[in-house]
C-alpha cells in the first residue's frame, strides 16, 4: 500500500533543503553559546530589515509555546492578565502554561477565531470602572494568532483598530505568528511584516511549521519591553545552547534574494504553500464539499460526511478538527482540517484533486 | 440626616456579641500559635459533629480567599484545572489567585450562578477524549458555591448529582461556603451541612459574613487531602498566628445551644437573616418591584428604575449589581442587592417594609 | 499546680485593652470593605505622621508571613532575587511562600542574623559582573528584620548603609518589623520610626506580637511602587474582608497621647516589653546564665544546661531554641529563649527574676 | 592570525556527522508530533536497554535546563524543596527557573561539588524534628549532577548511599546527567547507566554536550513518577513539536553497534573526549600547571598566572572559572577551564600538549 500523501499538519517533515545544508555546512565551526552568536545577530538585522522596525530586539525560542509563555511571564506583573480569543493556542493548547507563570487568560468569543477592538475596549473598560478593581485582575495584553489557528487574518484596519484599543487602554499587543509565513503569503492578505511590527509590541515568526527544522523568532518593537528579555527566555526554558543553530536558520530564512525585490525564503515558503491551499480550497468547492472556513491561508477546513472522510483517509491524511454542522439532507459531518506546508508538493496536491470529486461522491 | 440603614453586604459590621464576649473572656489567657491550640481542636471536634463527619480534619483560615486559594494550591497537580461557575468568586473575584498559584479555572456557563452535573461530565469528556490530552489542562477539581454568588441553592439531589459527575471523571469537588450559614438558614434549603460533608471532598465554612469577626473554617473530608495542609495554609498566607482567635469565634458558633435539637448560633443566625431577607422579597414583591433572581437566601436582587433606586439610596444603603433589563415600558433598569445579615435587625426590615410601596412609585 | 508563666514567645495572648475596647466600641458600626474605610485612612494618616513620610502609602496585611510576600511578589520581576540573612523568616519560616510566589531568596551568612552592606554590594557585583547575568537571578531586593529573629538592631548607621548600598546597585530595601515595637523601644536602639522610613522601600510595622489582636501594617515609601499594592495585597491573601479591623487597631496603636511629645500606645508598648526583658537580661547575668546573644530587645536568649531547662520550666514557659555551646566545663547546654510582650507583668518578671538564682544552680 | 583551537566548553560546534546524517536521511519523512514517532519509542526502547531499566518511561526534551525544571515541578508538591549542593546548575545557572515553578532549592555545602548522603540525611531530619514542619519547606528531592559541574563523579557506592538515605527518608533522587557521557566514558568511572538508573527516580542523558544537535533524554524509572509526564514537559516549555528529531539523534546516539559488545555512539564519544581531556591533565602536570580540581572527566580545570593566560589565549579559547589560590610565590592565579567534547581532535590536544611547556614559563 502507498503511503499516506499528509496535509494532516505542517509540522511533520524536517526542513527546507536550504536550512539543511546550513546546518550541514557550519556544523563545525565554533560559536558562543546561548544566542551571542554572529548568526542571531546576522538574522536579528535581517528580520529587523524585513519588519521595517530598525529599533526591535530580536531573539530566538525553541518553539512557539516558550516564546508565548516568555512574552507573558516578561511582560506581564502578577496581576495582569492576557485577553485571547477563546480559540487561542495559549488557551486551549499549552497545558495552562500561562497560568503555570501566573497569569490568568481571559478568553473572549472568537466564533472564526479572531477577536474585534470593541471586544479589546469593552475588557479593558470593565476592569477601569470595575468598582473593586483591585479583586479583579487587569487586562494588560492582547494576544492574537496571525494568521489564527483556524487560518484567518487581521487585515491592516483590523490589526491597526486593535493597537488603538490597546493604546486607548494601556495594554500590550502581542501576535502568535507561528504560521506567519502563510499569513504574509496568502493574496488576501493585505497587512505586511512591517504592519505586523507596526502594530505589535511583541510577536512571533514561527520557524517550526515554516520551513525551519525549528524555533520561533521573537521580535520585541516596544523599546520599554526590551530589557532582561534574555533572563526571560532562560528562566521560561525557551533559550537554546546552541543558540547559533536557531539564528542560522532565521538568517537563511529571511536573507534577501537577489533579484527578488524584498524577496527571501521565508515568504516565498508562504506563498507557495498558500498557493497550493487554496488549489485545494477550489478543487473542494468544485467538487460540492462544503468549506467550514474562509481560510485564505494554508490550512483548509471542509465538513465531510463519514463515507467522505473514509474515502479522503484511504489515501490522505488529514486532521479530524470536531463534528461540524450536518448536511442539506441531515447527514452528519465531520470538519477535516487539510494542510499545506514547505513540503507541500504540487505532485501531492494535484493527486488530491484528482481524488477529489470521487471522494465527494462516497 | 439620619444614617443609611445598610442593606448593600454582609460584611459591613464586627461580630456577634457571643463573639466578642468570647474574645474579651480569654484575652488574658496564653494559647500554643498557628492553630495547635485547644480551642481549634474544640471547634474541630464541633464542626466535625455538625458535619456527621467524624473523619474529617477541619483547619481555619484568616479569609474566604485564602481558603479557597490554599484548597485548589494543595490538591490540584501543576496540569490540573478547575471547572467552576462564570460568575464563581474564585475566577472573577480574586485578583487571579488561583492563576497565581499555577491553575486555570475553567468557566462553565451559569446564567443562573449554577452549573450543573451534565456540564462537568462534559468537561471531563472532552480532556479524557482529547486526541491531545497533554496539551490540555487537567480538570480535576470542581468548585461550586452555597450559596452561590447570587444567592442561590444546590438542592440535595443537585449536591449528588455533582458527586456522581465528580466520581465517574476522578474530580474532586470543592464547595466554596463563605455564606453557609445563609444557604443552611433558607426554608427551601434541603440540603444539610452533612450532606455537604458528604457531597465534597472539601469545603469552607464562612465566617466572616455569617456572625464571626473574621476567618473561615475549612472542612477536608477526603482523607486523601489531609496530609500537608497545614503547609498549604502557611505557605498561601491563610495560618494566623493566632490561630485560637479563629477556633475559639468556629467553637461560639458551633456550640450546640441547650434545647434546640441540633441547634447552635450559626445555624440561627443563618435563620433569622434569611428571615429577614425573605421579608424583604415578599416587600419588594408586593411593591411590584421585580426580583431579578429566584434567591431564597440572605441575598435578594430587584430590578429598579433610576428614580427608584435614588428613592432607595436616599435612605438605605445597597449594592448595585449590574444593568438589568428594561422595565415592561422599555424603562432602563438596575440590578441591585439588598443584603440581610446576623446584624440586621427587625426594625431595620419594617423600616424598609414601610418605604417600598413610595420607593416603588418614584 | 500553679499555670506556667509565659516568656515561651510574644503572640501568646489576644490583645492590649486599648484594642478590645476600640473592636467593642465600633462593633456595631457600619464600615465599607477591603481596607476603604475610615481607620484605615485614619492608621495611615498617624503612621506617615509617625514615620515622617507624608509620601507614603499604609496598607494592612492580615499578618507578616503575608505582608512579606505582598511586597515580594508586588515589587519584583520574575528573574529577580531576593538578599536575606540566611536565618530572616522568610527563608526559613514561610513554608516557601517567596518561592511559590516565583522568587529565589539568596542567603547571605548572618552569624549574629544581620547582614552588611558589604555583603549586598558583594552579591550585587557578581550579578553585574557575571560573563552570562541572564542565567543568574538578578538580587533586587534586600530584605532585612528589625530587630532581627534574634533579638539584634541595626543600627542608624547600618541602615544608612544598607540604603547606600542599595541605591548603588539598584536595589529595592525591604524591612520587615514583625517586632518594630520592640526594636523601636530598646534603649540601645539609635533608629526611629523616621529612620526606618527613610531608609526602607517598603517596611511593616507589625501589629500580631505589639499590641494588637492581629495585623499588619505596610509602610511603601518608595512612591515608584505603590501602583496596584491592593491587587497584590488581594492576590497574595494579605487583604481582610472587614479591614477596619486592621485600620482601628493601628489608629489605636498609633493614636498620639496626650502629653507624652511623640508618644503613643504602640511605643509605650515597645518600651515596657524590653525595659522587662532588659530586667530578665541582668537577671540572667546576675545569676550566671550566660548570654547566647547580645539582644538589647525583648528576645533573650541562654545558655542552660538541662538541669537548669528542667529547673527553669517547672514555672515559666520558654522556647528551645537550638543546641548551644558547651559550658566551661564541658557540660551540654541548649539556648532558651525568653520573651517578654505587651502582655508581659512586672510581677512575671518579678517571680522570675527571683527564682533565677535558683534554677541556675540546678 | 590563525583561528583559536577551542577547549572554551562542550556545546560549540554542531553535532556528531551520524546525527547530521541521520537528520538529512529522514527529513523529508513524516512523522506525528510531539514525541509520539517511531524514532522517539525506538530510542526509548534502545534506552531502556542500555539502562537495564525495561520499565523504565523516557521522553525528549529540548534541553538540560527544562529537563532539570520538568522534574522539579513534575515530581514536587508545592510545600516541597530540593536539596542540591551550592554548586548546582539548577541552583546558580538556570535563572532562578525552579523558584519560578514554585519551590525552593536547599543549597548544600559542597566544596568539591559533591553532597554526601550524610548531608542529605540531616536536612531530612530537620525537617523531620522541626517542631514547626509546616512553617518549614519538606525536603523532598535530592538533585545531584554526574559528571558534577566541575567534573567529578560519584563512585557507585555513593551512588548507593545517597539512595539509601532517600530511601530512608521518602525522598527522590534526581540526577542531571548533561555531561553523562562525560561520566560513563571516564576510566575511574566505576558507575554505569545501570547503576545510575538503578540509584535515580529520575535522571537525564545529556544530548547537546554529548553529540547531538541538541536535546536531553529524560528517564524515569519510577513508576509512580511516570503519569502525565508528558503534561509537565508541554507545560515547562520542554516539548518538541518535532519531537522526532529528539528520537531520531538518541536512537542514532544509543544504537547499539556490531561487534562493540554494550557499545554504542553516546558511550564511544565519552570515551575519545574523556582520553584527550586526560591528556590534557597530564599535559598540564608535566608543564608544571597545578590542577584547580581532580576531575577525571572531559572539563579540566587549573590555576593560571595572568602571563599564563595570556599566553594560553593567544592560541586556545579557555572559560575563565574564577579566582583561584595564589601560587607557592604568592603570585595570584585564575582557575582556567580546558574542556573536550566530541568535536575534539587528536590534533587539537597535540597543538596544546606542545605548546604547554612554553605557556607555563609565560
Amino acid at each position: 500500500m502507498a503511503p499516506l500523501i499528509r496535509f494532516n499538519n505542517d509540522y511533520s517533515r524536517g526542513a527546507h533543503s536550504a536550512i539543511l545544508d546550513a546546518l550541514s555546512r557550519t556544523n563545525r565551526e565554533a560559536y558562543p553559546g546561548y544566542g551571542t552568536d554572529e548568526w542571531c545577530e546576522e538574522a536579528s538585522r535581517l528580520i529587523r530589515a524585513a519588519c521595517a522596525a530598525p529599533d526591535a530586539t530580536v531573539h530566538f525560542a525553541t518553539g512557539g509555546t516558550p516564546a508565548n509563555v516568555v512574552a507573558i511571564s516578561h511582560i506581564l506583573r502578577p496581576w495582569e492578565s492576557v485577553l485571547a480569543p477563546e480559540t487561542a493556542h495559549i488557551h486551549v493548547h499549552e497545558t495552562g502554561a500561562a497560568e503555570h507563570a501566573g497569569h490568568k487568560i481571559e478568553a473572549l468569543a472568537a466564533p472564526d477565531g479572531k477577536i474585534r477592538s470593541s471586544q479589546v475596549r469593552e475588557a479593558a473598560r470593565a476592569w477601569e470602572t470595575s468598582p473593586v478593581p483591585e479583586h479583579v485582575t487587569r487586562p494588560r495584553m492582547v494576544s492574537v494568532s496571525f494568521p489564527t489557528e483556524n487560518g484567518m487574518l487581521y487585515s491592516r484596519t483590523e490589526l491597526a483598530e486593535l493597537r488603538e484599543a490597546c493604546d486607548a487602554h494601556g495594554l500590550y499587543l502581542h501576535i502568535d505568528g507561528a504560521r506567519m509565513a502563510y499569513g504574509l503569503g496568502a493574496p488576501q492578505a493585505d497587512a505586511t511584516l512591517a504592519d505586523i511590527a507596526a502594530a505589535a509590541d511583541t510577536f512571533t515568526i514561527g520557524g517550526t511549521k515554516c520551513g525551519a527544522l525549528f524555533g520561533e523568532a521573537v521580535v520585541v518593537t516596544n523599546p520599554h519591553l526590551a530589557a532582561h528579555y534574555r533572563s526571560s527566555l532562560k528562566q521560561n526554558n525557551a533559550m537554546l545552547a546552541k543558540g547559533w543553530l536557531l539564528g542560522l536558520q532565521f538568517a537563511t530564512l529571511f536573507e534577501p534574494r537577489p533579484g527578488s525585490g524584498n524577496g527571501c525564503l521565508y515568504f516565498e515558503i508562504g506563498r507557495e504553500a498558500v498557493a497550493q491551499a487554496l488549489r485545494i480550497r477550489r478543487g473542494l468547492a468544485d467538487a460540492g464539499i462544503e468549506a467550514w472556513s474562509e481560510s485564505p491561508t494554508n490550512q483548509q477546513f471542509a465538513l465531510f460526511t463519514a463515507s467522505q472522510l473514509a474515502a479522503l483517509g484511504a489515501r490522505y491524511a488529514y486532521q479530524e478538527w470536531g463534528p461540524g454542522e450536518p448536511g442539506p439532507d441531515g447527514e452528519p459531518r465531520t470538519v477535516a482540517r487539510l494542510c499545506t506546508s514547505w513540503a507541500t508538493t504540487q505532485a501531492e496536491v494535484d493527486a488530491l484533486l484528482a481524488d477529489l470529486p470521487e471522494i465527494a461522491k462516497a
